[in-house]
């Protein structure tokens, strides 16, 4: 949790001008999801609690993935784009880099682990990526990276590092604040940070005494040890079933944006992840990926205090869940429908 | 299907104007439920399709059957309400009569076989209704049924053939082409005919020309018979993955209804209904329950002809599929991710 009166450590690196130009760019290119609501959810969140829900599962590409790299990518000059991007991932982001190159006509050459989701390589290559697979164990990511930008001039669209992806990405939360109006709490995955630092800087303008809380599983603790160090803290690569969230060390970018602006961070378990995805399917009837369910888990754990009278904004931030982790988690236990 | 050139069989049961005043009585007690869209789907379809998803199975009780039950005892005399309602159900009907007993300060007794699921079981004492279990093989539904009505004096709400009750469901259709504007297709499930009558009431009104489909299941092909027949035809009690159609006879105001308007309706098999299912989980991350996801079945089938340019509604009617059924659908084959 940040100290709230330790001074911020330097200026923004994004304000609400760039989130709103990003929105702009965006127009026509990713789609204005809608907010789910649950009168079942209300009335478990508190007495007069509203949870909206913006559904970013919903998204081009299953994520929010697209709003980012389509930002970035809409900014490189004439040059930049004739000679191509590169991107590293093995989830949201390949596709959403994958889409976003498709729509602006620039190559796009997305590394993937060979391990990866057969699924998710034939999405990327769906859209029109060069997929090129490498061996986890015994090459390095970084290097290959390194030769593609190096030896081809391809840009490195990167997952979260970026102002211009953190604007991207905090779009997802105009459009929920412009749709539902002032929020009290807003709960968000945290990563890298870009979505959370996104995020926050739009509610931080809009509604200025809101709790911006990014939350991580327990195993991925980065971002909580980083806050209490005052400095960006690295762990090992931390095995959780929130794939999207498996990052070892905050963002440079977003950090620095999160200790300027003061977000919360908090943890939950995997076990009380697995349990929000069934809870988003039973009472929902929505198939969210477990790094999507991470702030809903926060939600039903009773954690966050009382909730009475407050208006709740919730970002699930994709539904890519392979049919056969899906089916697990859904078969641990058989919830009541409603 | 309807042959085009024979006379109506009989006046209207229902007007636009019954329609409309059921979507006054349901104002604020129904949730009006968004309306989903996918380029995937839209692509799918043809070029320039647009596929508009009315999503009942994000309705209040997991289906559209709120809608008819609602406006059915809305209309009850206060001596009526007084002595309490009676359905039997041991699915959607259930719920939505329990739900909408509550909402009017009604009591409720549902007969349920015994052998319904847990999870509905709960749900429907969970809106405080009195179940009462029955078994099956032994006892008859209608002799119990009647007993508590003429004994208890109990109104039976059923669960499609009355004017009442097809006039709620069709508020589905209606604010559907409220929101999206004209169609040209309507597609809806076909069990007693409830849904599709009260919606084809609202497109003939509204859009002249569209074709309105209502869709069943090869097993459950009592509308295609009696359509053919130009009468009612009994069939043995189906065997259908959906389970919300396993009627084994069009209901007599829907089917009047049907025929005076003119509807067609098609079939298609039990795998094409769970491919339909695994397609809205995969695609649009949306749990629907395979009696939802017949109409889907249909639009994938590509039998519905070219669909260039063509505006097409589509009602997911419900959601209430058991976590070990859906399970059992998603695991017989995993679908891209997209």
């Amino acid at each position: 949790m940040t100290t709230p009166d330790s001074p911020p450590a330097a200026p923004p690196v994004i304000t609400i001008s760039d989130i709103r130009a990003a929105a702009e760019r965006l127009h026509g290119v990713a789609h204005r999801t809608p907010v789910l609501t649950s009168r079942t959810v209300d009335q478990a969140a508190g007495v007069g609690a509203h949870v909206f829900f913006k559904a970013e599962h919903l998204q081009r590409g299953g994520s929010f993935k697209i709003r980012g790299a389509y930002n970035r990518m809409a900014q490189l000059s004439d040059e930049e784009r004739a000679r191509g991007v590169v991107a590293f991932s093995s989830g949201n982001h390949a596709q959403g880099v994958a889409l976003a190159a498709r729509e602006l006509g620039i190559a796009a050459t997305i590394l993937m682990p060979a391990d990866a989701p057969k699924s998710k390589l034939r999405a990327t290559r769906g859209y029109g990526a060069e997929v090129i697979q490498y061996d986890r164990e015994r090459e390095s990511r970084d290097e290959i990276a390194r030769r593609l930008t190096e030896e081809r001039g391809l840009t490195l669209v990167p997952p979260y590092d970026h102002p211009h992806i953190m604007a991207g990405q905090g779009t997802a939360a105009l459009e929920l604040i412009e749709e539902v109006g002032p929020l009290d709490v807003v709960l968000t995955p945290v990563g890298g940070g870009g979505l959370l630092s996104g995020c926050l800087t739009v509610v931080r303008a809009l509604c200025l005494d809101a709790r911006v809380i990014g939350v991580e599983t327990e195993a991925a603790d980065d971002w909580v040890q980083s806050l209490q160090a005052g400095e960006r803290v690295r762990i090992p690569v931390p095995r959780t079933i929130a794939d999207g969230i498996r990052t070892d060390q905050p963002g440079v970018y977003p950090f620095a944006q999160v200790r300027a602006l003061g977000a919360e961070v908090l943890t939950v378990s995997d076990d009380e992840v697995k349990a929000a995805v069934r809870f988003l399917a039973a009472r929902m009837k929505q198939i969210v990926e477990p790094t999507g369910a991470v702030p809903v888990a926060l939600l039903l754990s009773g954690r966050l205090g009382d909730l009475t009278g407050k208006r709740i904004g919730v970002l699930l931030s994709g539904g890519n869940v392979d049919a056969d982790m899906l089916t697990g988690i859904l078969m641990e236990a058989e919830p009541d429908t409603e």
